[in-house]
C-alpha cells in the first residue's frame, strides 16, 4: 500500500522562524512509523518583556517525546548554548544516545552532570568520513569554521539521499584556532549528490563577503599598543579563537594577560584539555596583576552582551575582585551586540564613560561574525550543488530572503518554520503542521509557554494586584468587613486606596441580596466589580483582583 | 556681600545622561533667589524591563516645583514628545506661561486641553530677533532644521551673556518643508559673543557629515516606480517633511496616496493649519483606494518603531480598516529603529515576510537622521565660537564624546548630567548636586520612580505572588486552616503547590508557641518563612508572599 511507503521528513521544532533554541528533527520510514534523529537541543534566553522570572527557554519537545521510542540519536553540531543548552534538561524525556565531537562532548557532559543525568549518554565521535549509524540514518560530522571550536556540519545519509545540515558556520580559510573551511571537503561530500542542504540563514542580509578571524590580530595588536592605560577586552567566552587572538595581541603589544569571569576559564580549559587549543599565551592571576603597571596589562573579561552579573558589568560599576578601571583605560568590545541587548550594552558603555574609560565598540576592525554572509551562502550552495535548499537558523524574514537567494540562483528552495513538516523524499511538500512552542525552565519546573503561569505574572506587572479577604459566618453574613490590600499600585490623591476599596466592597456586599453571600462565585464577582469600578475612577487602572473567602463553620 | 552676587546657573533635570524626557533649567540672580526659565518638558516611554504598566515617564520636576514662584516661563523648542510630552501633566505644578512657535503651540494647546488645563497659558511667539522677556532673561526662537516643523534653537540673553541652546537640530540646507539651516543667522546671533553653547549630542558618534532631506526624493521615487505591488511607507508622524517627500515621490511614481493612522493626519492637518505646510499632494480615503489597482497606491502608515497598536503593526498582522497587504507588495521603513525597539520592528518585518511582502528597512537611501553628526557639531561650534560648550541630549557616553570633541578643537567644555548644577557666570563650575529622577504617569496618578510601586510589580513578575489568608479566633487560636493561593507560579511535579504551602504553614502555626498567634507580625513572619522554605524546595523560586490575617472578635 502507498501508505507504507518510506518517506524522509524534516521538522524543525525550534530555530526556524527565530534565532535561538535550535532543535531539528529528521525522520525516515513509513508514515506514522518513522525512525528519528534529533539535531541540536538548544536554549534561548528570557527577557522582562515576555518571560519575567523564567530561567531558560527551550523548544517544546512534545512531538519527539511522544515518539521517543523511535528516536535513534541526538546529534549536537557545536557547543553554543542555542544548540546544546537544553541537553541536560530535556534528556530525561528523550533518553537517546548523544553524539558530538570532543570539545562539544566535554560541554555536553558538564551539562548532563549538572542536571543529574548520566554523562555516559554522551558519545564522542570522529569526523567524516566516519559515520554514526542511527536506525536508517548514517551521520557524519564535517568540520566547518564558526566562532567556537569543532563546529560541525552534519552529513546525514538516508535511503532517500544525502542531507547536508550546515549547523552554524562561516567561510574562514584561517580561523586561528581549529579547522579552516575546506572547499575540497565540501566537494567530496557533495560528490554523490546532495538531496537537501539545510542551511544557517543568520547573516543572509549582509551583502559583504565574510571576513576571516585572521584579519583581526594586526589591528588589535596596534590598538593595544597605542592604548594608554589598562586594556579590558570582552567577547563571547566560547569564542576560543578570539580569546587567543586577543591574548596574543596583548603579548605582542607588550602586555600581560589576565582572564576574569568563570566562563572564559572554563572554555579555555576545555579547549586545552580536548586538544583543540595547543598554545595559549601565559595568563597571570588578578593578584599578580596588581603589582604591574596598568599600561602593561590586558584583561579578558566575560559579559560582551551587557549581562549584569558578568565581569564586564562589574568592572563598569565598580570593582571586580579588587580590580578597578580608571580614567585613561581602554575597554574593547570585540563583539557584536545581539538584537535585544542594546540597552544593557549601552548601560556599560555609559558607566565606563563616566569613569573616563575609552570605549571601543561596534568597530569592524576588532570583530568578525561567526556566520556566513550572503556571498558565502552562495558559495557553499555552489560547492554542494544541492537539489533543494532549506533555510534554517533565522527569523522568518531571514528564511524567506535565503530561499529567494537560492531561487535567484536557479535552485529549488523550501521554507519550513517551526512545526512545518516537510516530506523531502521527492519534490518537497508540506505534509503536516505540528503544534510547536516554547518550554520554560521556571525555577526548577519545566512549564509550557501557554500554561498561563508567566502570563499571570505579566498581568501583575502591568496591572498590580488587589488582594481581598472576606470572612462569612455560618449564617451567610459578612463577619467584620472585607480586608483589601492593593499591591504595586499608586495611592490616589484622595486618600487611602485600600480604604476606598474596602468601603465600596462592604457597601456592595451589604446591599447584596441574601443568597449572594452563600455563593462564593457571586461574592467574588461582586468584589471584582467593585475593585474595577473604584480603581478605574481613583487611579485609572484595572488591577488583577484575587478574593479569598473564609467561611466560618457553625 | 559675596553671597548676594548674581549668578547664572544651568541645571538639567532630564535629557542629560539619557536620550528622552528633556527638561533644562536656567537661573539668574543671587544664590537661593534666582529667577528661572525652564526649557522643554518632555517624556520618555516605558518598557517591560523597568516600568511595566507605566503610561508615561517624565523628569522629576521637584526642584523647580518647589521654586515655582520664581519660574518666569516655560520655553518649548519643538513638538517632539521628548520635548513637549509632559507639558499638560506637569503644568498644574509649574503654572508659568508657556512660549513656543505656531506649530508647537498647536500641539501644546492640544496637550493642555487633554489634561484639562488652560490652553491660554500657551503663547505663540515670533522668531528671533523677537525676544520674550522672562525676568532677567530674554529669549528668542532661532529657526533651525530638524525632523519636525519649526524646530528652534533658543537665544537666551542674560546679564552674564548670551546662551545658545540648540534644541534638537541638524544642518540641512534644504529640508523640503520649513526653514533651512542658515549659517548667516547663526553668525548674526553669535556676533556679540556666546557665553555657552548648550548642544544636542545625539549623533556625536557618527563621523559622516549629515545628509539633507533633499537627498531622498529621487531615490524614493525610483524605488516606488519599480515596486510591483502596493507600497506602504512608514516614518515618524511628526516628520512632516518626510510625509511630503514620500507622498510626492508616490505621485511622481504614478501612485495615489492614502494616509492611515491618526497621528499622521493630526500632524499634517496641524502643519497645514499653521501654515508650515503650504502644499501636500492629494490624499484619497481608504474607501476610495479600494477600487484602485494596488500598484497605483502608496499608503503612509504610522508605527515605524514597531508600536503594536499603530497602523503598520495592524497591517502586518492582518487588516487595517479593510486594507490588507499581499505577496509582492512593498513595505518601506523610511526611518531608523530607536535602540530598544529592535525586537518590535523585527516582529513586523517577520510578519510581513510571512505574507510575502518585500520589506525595505534600515536603508540610508530612504532615510536621513534629524540630528547633527560629528562634523556638523564641529561646524556649528565654529559658526558660534562659544566661550563654553555644554553637551546635552545624550547618554553619558555621548556627552563625554561631545565634550572631548569640543576640547580637541581647543574649546572649553563642561559635562553636566541630570542634577548637576553648573555656575556658568565665569569659569564653569559645579556648585550643587540636586536629587533628580523620574516621575511616572501610572494610570491617572503621578508617582516617583523610587516610590516602590513599580518595583513591587516587577517583583510579582519575577517571583510570582503567594497570597495567604489566616483566621484567628478571639482566643488566639487558628480557626480552620490557612488558605494559600499561589499566583503566577508553576505546579511542582509532586502535586498541588497550594496544598503543600497550606500543609507547611498549618504545621508551623500549630507548633508555634501560644503568644505567637496573638502577634500579627510573628504570624506573618512564620508564614513567609514557610512559604520560602516550601517554594525553594518544590519549585526553586522565592515568591512574594502576602499574608492577610483576620481576627474574629469575641
Amino acid at each position: 500500500m502507498a501508505n507504507n511507503k518510506n518517506r524522509l521528513i524534516y521538522l524543525p521544532l525550534g530555530g526556524a522562524g527565530e534565532i535561538g533554541m535550535n532543535m531539528y528533527l529528521y525522520g525516515y520510514g513509513p508514515k506514522g512509523n518513522e525512525r528519528f534523529i534529533l539535531v541540536d537541543v538548544g536554549v534561548t534566553f528570557p527577557d522582562m518583556e515576555s518571560t519575567p522570572g523564567v530561567d531558560l527557554i527551550m523548544a517544546d519537545p512534545s512531538y519527539i517525546v511522544e515518539r521517543a521510542d523511535r528516536l535513534e540519536g541526538i546529534f549536537i553540531t557545536h557547543a553554543h548554548e542555542d544548540h546544546i543548552g537544553a541537553i541536560g534538561l530535556l534528556y530525561p524525556q528523550l533518553q537517546a544516545p548523544i553524539y558530538c565531537r570532543a570539545f562539544t562532548s566535554a560541554i555536553a557532559r558538564n551539562k548532563m552532570e549538572r542536571a543529574g543525568q548520566d554523562t555516559d549518554a554522551v558519545n564522542e565521535v570522529a569526523i567524516w568520513p566516519a559515520m554514526v549509524e542511527a536506525g536508517p540514518f548514517k551521520v557524519g560530522f564535517a568540520p566547518i569554521s564558526h566562532s567556537i571550536p569543532e563546529a560541525s556540519a552534519l552529513v546525514i545519509d538516508t535511503p532517500a539521499g544525502r542531507i547536508f545540515h550546515s549547523g552554524d558556520f562561516k567561510i574562514d580559510p584561517d580561523p586561528q584556532v581549529g579547522e579552516a573551511f575546506d572547499p575540497d571537503l565540501m566537494k567530496a561530500i557533495a560528490q554523490g549528490g546532495i538531496r537537501a542542504f539545510v542551511c544557517d540563514s543568520t547573516n543572509v542580509f549582509n551583502h559583504h563577503p565574510g571576513r576571516s578571524e585572521a584579519s583581526l590580530p594586526s589591528a588589535i595588536t596596534e590598538m593595544m599598543t597605542h592604548a594608554s592605560g589598562m586594556v579590558v577586552a570582552t567577547t563571547f567566552a566560547s569564542n576560543v579563537a578570539r580569546l587567543k587572538t586577543l591574548a596574543q595581541a596583548a603579548v605582542d603589544a607588550g602586555r600581560e594577560v589576565v582572564m576574569v569571569g568563570r566562563a572564559m576559564n572554563v572554555m579555555t580549559q576545555t579547549a586545552l584539555s580536548t586538544g583543540v587549543l595547543t598554545d595559549f599565551p601565559p595568563v597571570i592571576s588578578i593578584e599578580d596583576a596588581k603589582g604591574k603597571p596598568r599600561e602593561k596589562l590586558m584583561v579578558l573579561a566575560t559579559g560582551s552582551q551587557g549581562e549584569r552579573r558578568a565581569a564586564s558589568a562589574q568592572l563598569a560599576v565598580g570593582k571586580y575582585q579588587g580590580m578597578e578601571l580608571k580614567a585613561g583605560d581602554t575597554f574593547l568590545f570585540s563583539s557584536k551586540t545581539i538584537p535585544g541587548n542594546e540597552i544593557g550594552v549601552a548601560r556599560i558603555h555609559n558607566l565606563l564613560a563616566e569613569k573616563g574609560v575609552v570605549v571601543v565598540a561596534e568597530d569592524d576592525r576588532y570583530h568578525v561574525s561567526g556566520h556566513a554572509n550572503r556571498p558565502d551562502l552562495d558559495r557553499l550552495q555552489t560547492l554542494l550543488n544541492p537539489d533543494l535548499v532549506i533555510p534554517m537558523h533565522g527569523e522568518y524574514r531571514h528564511l524567506r530572503e535565503h530561499a529567494e537567494l537560492a531561487e535567484a540562483n536557479g535552485r529549488k528552495a523550501a521554507i519550513a518554520p517551526n512545526g512545518v513538516m516537510l516530506d523531502i523524499t521527492g519534490e518537497p511538500r508540506v505534509v503536516e503542521h505540528i503544534d510547536t512552542g516554547r518550554t520554560y525552565l521556571d525555577g526548577m519546573v519545566l512549564i509550557g509557554a501557554m500554561d498561563g503561569v508567566v502570563r499571570q505574572r505579566l498581568q501583575f506587572a502591568l496591572r498590580g494586584h488587589v488582594v481581598v479577604s472576606v470572612m462569612i459566618d455560618e449564617k451567610n453574613r459578612l463577619s467584620d468587613g472585607v480586608w483589601a490590600e492593593a499591591h504595586g499600585l499608586p495611592e490616589p490623591k484622595q486618600g487611602s486606596f485600600d480604604q476606598m476599596l474596602e468601603a465600596a466592597m462592604n457597601k456592595d456586599l451589604e446591599k447584596a441580596k441574601r443568597g449572594v453571600l452563600g455563593d462564593d462565585e457571586a461574592v467574588e464577582r461582586l468584589i471584582v466589580q467593585a475593585c474595577n469600578r473604584v480603581s478605574k475612577k481613583a487611579i485609572g487602572k484595572k488591577p488583577v483582583c484575587t478574593v479569598l473567602i473564609s467561611r466560618m463553620e457553625g
